[in-house]
């Protein structure tokens, strides 16, 4: 019988092969399964070995799965699923839609107590690393200012606004933050930035055989929400250009806190990511809640939580007394 | 009846007068006392109305503080005062001999179990948000290698290696990070670097009257453990200027997560802090953690505590659902 920390993953896109990849370097937990809503049979898995399973078949494997990582979109999947599946599973998702957590996690709070599991909800990196950073920021310097930057980076939201604009056959849109703006903030002046002032949008767009040119960048540029608001300029690209030189995710940014202590001190506190690819970033993340969510469900918790609720030490395979000898 | 979280401080020295500045700051705390080993009634607050009792009367109070602030330092005051306080009150403090952290945990663990209370050990920055740094990177990017430098800052422990060297009346020393070194962690390239290629030292010193510069400068220089592994670099300045230009306690540094993921996506991890006052900074920090140690007292929690046993969100004024809603 294994005494590893049995891993099952639900939905088989970029997140999902992400996390697949990322419990190859977890040794104390192993893949024991993948659910997904296509043709099991069809589904070729990057590890030989681990059985393909039915999403419709998922309830059959509750006591075979000690932690099922949710890896469908904020969009529509994870409101449907998140509740369903943490009353029969302790569960770690990476819900990013940022208005509406505090209903998605009275949803699963409720279905993970009915089923007494343990659902980690919004991990991943923003929501998540860089949330925690906020909140460091804020608790040590309550006298400052935060401020979030993202990019450069590739956005799946913005990339999929454009594809809905007549005309445009595919896309995608770079966020790109402002280096002065980070700048100011960085010198501890605490400016007030617009949103015209700290990001910038770059769109590369294949065009539609006959489509206007102009008129396709009009619709980008005056898009309300968001290209409006922003500095945004368009190239038209073809589509084997778009292939060659945009099929990578790399996404980052920074978390800066700014503050004042004593009498006129500035304290500032930065955190940053530089990812080549997003999505294997956070299935990472992921991958560390789920040790911490098997914890927290062996401790007899139950209910939803978030990284806020979740100490640093149970996303590490080391013991409390190694990390305070090797990394306090 | 006050429903704020009543603290004291034990030691008032920069750590100590850092703390009752910093919870100016915060509205759900109050400074209630602070203890010295000097006579109590030469001491000026910077804040009036506050008592100051002599630390030897400091058991009377054990009834009227929720948590004591330990300032005093690592070297002498914290090995004996550490565990004998945390017998009598939750305790926060910021022990940082980092070799020394598993004996000093299990004394002070000893006696928080034996008092029933509550002790966070080695808070600040490193130890403190730092180690927390490392261990998310590690945690997040197993495949990866972990990097911190320290500075520009004044560090006080060389700072004293040079006021010992005979011949030298005052002097202060800077850690400053390489930044070739800096650049070639952030380039993803991992590479090893030797103590002389991470850090230089960069020390200001004034000669007592006849003394011999550059047999001052070759002590220094080849002193071992402190100079002797570095790049060093000796200035000779006045009495005037040291007082002049060296009475700032700037520090900061940076942990670096340099990682793998997926077949070759190179992930950087980056923590930064750029600090005006280091003191300030640190005693913004015991703060932060003070309100923690409170909050696990109130659940029932006792014994030892580090920054890796605590969950972010017991750090903020703000609730679980303010955080979720505001921060995440």
């Amino acid at each position: 019988m294994s005494s590893k920390i049995r891993i099952a993953i639900a939905g088989y896109g970029n997140l999902g092969r992400g996390v697949e990849s990322a419990l190859a370097c977890t040794p104390d937990m192993e893949l024991v399964a993948v659910f997904t809503r296509r043709d099991p049979a069809g589904l070729v898995l990057q590890s030989g070995g681990v059985p393909v399973h039915a999403m419709a078949r998922i309830e059959d494997f509750v006591d075979a799965v000690d932690v099922l990582i949710l890896c469908g979109g904020s969009k529509t999947d994870l409101p449907e699923q998140g509740p369903a599946l943490a009353a029969l599973f302790n569960t770690v998702d990476s819900f990013d839609t940022h208005a509406k957590v505090p209903e998605y996690f009275a949803a699963v709070d409720a279905a993970a107590r009915g089923g007494k599991r343990v659902a980690v909800i919004s991990v991943g990196w923003d929501p998540g690393l860089f949330s925690i950073n906020r909140l460091y920021g804020e608790a040590v310097l309550p006298d400052g200012a935060s401020y979030t930057f993202w990019g450069k980076g590739l956005s799946q939201g913005h990339s999929d606004a454009l594809r809905r604009v007549p005309g445009v056959q595919g896309a995608v849109q770079y966020t790109i933050p402002s280096q002065a703006a980070i700048e100011r903030v960085r010198s501890g002046s605490r400016p007030s930035l617009t949103t015209r002032e700290k990001h910038t949008r770059e769109c590369h767009v294949v065009l539609e055989a006959g489509a206007d040119p102009s008129a396709v960048e009009q619709a980008i540029l005056t898009m309300p929400d968001y290209f409006a608001d922003y500095d945004t300029k368009v190239n038209f690209i073809s589509a084997e250009a778009l292939r060659r030189d945009h099929a990578a995710m790399p996404h980052g940014g920074f978390v800066i806190r700014s503050g004042t202590t004593g009498v006129a001190s500035s304290q500032i506190m930065e955190f940053g990511l530089k990812l080549d690819s997003n999505p294997e970033f956070t299935s990472s993340v992921l991958v560390a809640y789920a040790r911490a969510a098997f914890r927290l469900g062996q401790q007899g918790e139950v209910g939803a939580r978030t990284v806020f609720d979740i100490a640093p030490g149970l996303l590490s395979p080391k013991s409390a007394a190694e990390l305070r000898k090797e990394l306090l």
